[in-house]
């Protein structure tokens, strides 16, 4: 008997897609990708669902708000890194009967508080008793009048990333640590703590990735690590992808200094940062660039897209590896 | 600390609906109702979220096929219920790593079998690694050209109901017995055990439910039982109901005679019927109910809604106690 385990939650997946594709609904997105579309009425429905359990995705330094907070997060992550705007959320909550309906309505709350956050509505729920797990479900609905952005890449385009990395690979490490007895939670930095509790989608950037449509090639959500983002961006087009450099947050530099770990591998390797990478034509870098900086948003050419056809991500010349998280 | 299971399913959801009305999608259903609505471009789209934990939710004699399958008729039933027809499905599954791969393929077989029977596309989905627990959460949207049918109903209006009752009740007493090991699951009556292994969401309805939607005044999908559905009906529009009959299925009925329990029982108070109450004005009743005959829907008049502004559903002049299936 072959285990979930054994074959991994991409292969998984990948198994799935490959049995259901007679019932796919075939908009301009493919399976696999962020998010899923279709043609609706002169524009475009955006849909995504993106679950969590919480014995593995909830810190012990997060609350249940947070929980709740995260999961809206990511799935308007996904629809957004599709040029769409969610418009409707749908929760499904798994709880045991002995937890506290207090937990239970922070989650809510945590949830109500990214709803208003990133714009739109509640628009139903469900609630399961679990035996153990507390999972949360939310399928979000968003809308484009645009085409949705598929995760195509063209040799030349420059790789635009948003955010900057680290801090979630450092959350993790630290984890560890804690698990370990090694460290205490209050010895967790705020910075790590308020990162992996109130993870933010780039909202922002919404009106200019239907502004600059026409230059975006390609568009990926960084959930499961940078690196594999950017493999997927590079699997997808069929091209390599060179970087030349990633952006570091500070604090993860001056504490991997002080520490003696690989800024590096903190950013490449982290999860949940929702952020965005972005295939773009050359000739709109500047423009689309200065847009992003009048509204705060931080983001910065990293590479290009080479002539290479080949899945490959390169930074500073090196290959880099493979890898993102996965259940299972 | 109050727990859930002090609370209950029903005083939780009622707190959640309390809190979050300010970020309620504001559509012609109220929070509450089976599914929400949001007008859209000219049409409503209509939405639900519907999970289950396979604890308690998938009797030993299903399987894991049964299990995807009803996830999704349970989705489907209540955008039915609105007059609705659902297009698109979000699905995901919380599975322990030691699970088979193969049974989770089987589930989203079940998936996409009752997809291809409903219609519509899958449009997405993801995994999570549960602890124990097997889950599963369909997110279904669904459109509509008409108002979504919400719950009211007025004075005279006559209460048509799909299907027949009491094979689910029966599921659930042998069930018991065999846990008390008072029975072997291959003495489970084959009437049983496909009724709740593939339940079927009367979606042959959908056009009819269009065709007469002036004469439709309210509509409810019984889920989790016939008796609580008719309390949702006469607490949403403040009516009491009163029903002369119920239609009892004939198994349900021999078998009960044998064995000496009462039919009424378990026609009352089973559940996952996902069948349809529907408060109708009385002048489309006989040509609503031929038009289900042609298409060999089991329907009929079974009671009226009376002048009694009261929440009271009456059998037989006999008030019938309020119970419907609850997770906590």
């Amino acid at each position: 008997m072959i285990k979930l385990k054994d074959l991994g939650e991409k292969g998984f997946i990948k198994n799935i897609i490959e049995e259901n594709k007679g019932i796919w609904i075939w908009g301009p997105l493919k399976p696999g990708d962020d998010a899923s579309a279709v043609p609706y009425l002169g524009g475009y429905i955006i849909l995504k669902i993106d679950g969590f359990a919480s014995h593995d995705s909830k810190y012990p330094w997060n609350t249940w708000r947070d929980f709740g907070w995260k999961a809206v997060t990511a799935c308007v992550s996904d629809i957004l890194s599709k040029g769409g705007k969610p418009f409707a959320y749908l929760i499904s909550l798994g709880m045991p009967g002995d937890m506290s309906v207090e937990d239970g309505l922070e989650i809510m709350r945590g949830v109500a508080e990214a709803i208003d956050y990133y714009g739109g509505y509640l628009a139903g729920g469900d609630t399961n008793s679990s035996k153990d797990d507390i999972w949360i479900d939310v399928a979000c609905v968003g809308h484009s009048s645009n085409d949705p952005i598929g995760r195509d890449a063209q040799p030349g385009d420059h790789i635009i990333i948003t955010g900057d990395y680290g801090l979630t690979g450092l959350a993790y490490l630290l984890y560890l640590k804690y698990l370990d007895k090694k460290i205490d939670i209050k010895d967790v930095p705020h910075e790590v703590v308020s990162t992996t509790s109130r993870p933010r989608a780039p909202i922002e950037t919404y009106d200019l990735l239907n502004k600059y449509r026409k230059c975006i090639r390609g568009s990926v959500d960084i959930s499961d690590s940078l690196a594999e983002s950017l493999y997927l961006l590079s699997e997808f087009s069929g091209y390599s992808i060179k970087l030349h450099d990633i952006p570091i947050n500070s604090f993860v530099r001056e504490f991997s200094s002080k520490e003696n770990i690989d800024p590096m591998e903190l950013a490449l390797y982290g999860g949940e940062e929702f952020q965005l990478i972005l295939s773009i034509d050359p000739s709109c870098t500047n423009d689309f660039l200065k847009d992003l900086k009048r509204r705060s948003i931080k983001a910065d050419v990293y590479g290009v897209v080479t002539e290479e056809r080949r899945v490959a991500v390169y930074l500073k010349e090196r290959e880099i590896y493979r890898k993102g998280f996965q259940h299972f």
